[in-house]
């Protein structure tokens, strides 16, 4: 049995694994990263991230989807990883997190498909056109200690909230006032609350943790993912990070939110697209 | 045993496959759907999609997420799929693709992991901000039968040519004559070459059926397949398709490629992204 984690800060020892065995990792789900009862999608994804980083021959994440089946709870979790494939560059594996039911029977909460790599292995070219977001100076931005008058905290009354350094552009915050501004949009700065510098498995739990953008266009109910897959494009560097989400087609009680981070030095070090349902719409 | 297919359309025989056992199937990989020596990504998806629509309860991909471990070959494959969940509304499953070294040893090809469910029961509602992409009237657009002066047909002298109508915007057409754009953009009327109608498992073929962007960055290198995920978001019309793909972010010899397909009463019936190596710059 070995302790698979990197330092001590809440995010690294909340998606600490312990190795049982050969691909196979204990974990408990921390209450620390919930919004109301359910465990935050990025933080679960970091948590396979970390057990997948152990099991496979490469470092980083390359690409990674989860399909979410069933929602998590705070407590004991096993992750059962196998590896597909080890390439020189590059290996692919799988992971499924399961957990336990009163009678003891196993859960499966979500399944993991995922390359990995070696993000510092990689040619220093870059040719972008992605632009970094328009979003104001932090200062000016809106933090769960900035909520408007008398509404609920920004990103809300969560225990989330208090791992998190969230700050939200005004623009992009009327929601939390009962003023949404119809825009499938979300952007935000955002930071570990402990200072803790984001690495490529911290932007697992990055591009899943803004409110979602169904909020902005005016749905109030809950926003369940069905699938969620992340690009590691860059190692990112020390500093705050800026998070755009947009969600372009809201139909059939589906949407997609796909997210952009970017680092301190204006590099693009992920994208994301997650499939959701809209249950405010059916 | 018992073949899995639906129309006797060249998409439908050569993505037809046979149940051997449950969750268990063959397939002969055609060579009608290759470029240059490669099986197309979006045919063998296809092909996946088949089996997972056989063996799960759900008749429509709504997520599906393809990693490509090795080149396929055209000749049989074997593909064995896994029910990882059933619910009521959707169902999860994985899909892997294997064919045989000449020792006869396993070597898979690709490994799937996908959400099913029935866009027939999907509510009306449509929020949408996306636009059809602009591109000019199937007449005004380059297909393999009008490639400008000398240059290789378009989209290239391979099998996959005669098996599609594809009629790409001109003004992503430049890479044909040694005069790429610039940008990361492709365009495209398409359609299937014996004039079988869209359905959701041909978009899973139809977003990874352009050239790449890559060469209207002026790349000349291939550009293999990491992963690729397809959203299917609504049941297509009859009639031609419009996919248009974008790449915004080529860096550290990896690049994006979203697609988007309209169909022909403007809906956004399918959205994808795909991670792949642009060996051109390594």
């Amino acid at each position: 049995m070995a302790l698979v984690t990197s330092g001590n800060s809440e995010f690294d020892r909340d998606t600490a694994v312990t190795r049982r065995a050969t691909g196979i990792y204990e974990a408990q789900l921390s209450a620390g990263w919930t919004i109301i009862q359910a465990v935050n999608g990025g933080y679960l994804l970091a948590l396979m991230g970390r057990a997948l980083g152990d099991a496979l021959p490469h470092p980083d994440p390359l690409s990674v989807t989860a399909h979410y089946l069933t929602a998590s709870v705070p407590g004991p979790a096993v992750i059962r990883t196998e590896v597909v494939r080890t390439g020189r560059t590059m290996s692919t594996g799988t992971a499924t997190l399961v957990q336990f039911a009163e009678d003891g029977s196993e859960v499966e909460r979500l399944r993991v498909l995922a390359a990995y790599g070696d993000l510092g292995a990689l040619p220093d070219d870059v040719r972008t056109t992605a632009k970094p977001p328009a979003i104001p100076p932090y200062e000016h931005c809106l933090g769960a200690d900035s909520a408007p008058g008398g509404a609920p905290a920004i990103p809300g009354s969560t225990a989330i909230a208090g791992r998190l350094d969230l700050r939200l552009d005004p623009a992009t915050a009327g929601w939390a006032i009962g003023a949404p501004s119809g825009r499938g949009e979300m952007r935000a700065w955002f930071g570990l609350a402990d200072g803790r510098d984001p690495d490529p498995l911290s932007l697992l739990l990055t591009v899943d943790a803004l409110p979602p953008t169904a909020f902005e266009m005016g749905l109030s109910g809950w926003v369940p993912t069905v699938e969620l897959t992340v690009h590691v494009r860059h190692r990112p560097a020390p500093g705050p990070l800026r998070v755009a989400i947009t969600t372009r087609n809201l139909a059939g009680g589906f949407l997609e939110e796909d997210a952009e981070v970017w680092d301190a030095e204006d590099r693009l070090v992920a994208q994301s697209r997650q499939l959701a349902r809209a249950l405010g719409v059916e």
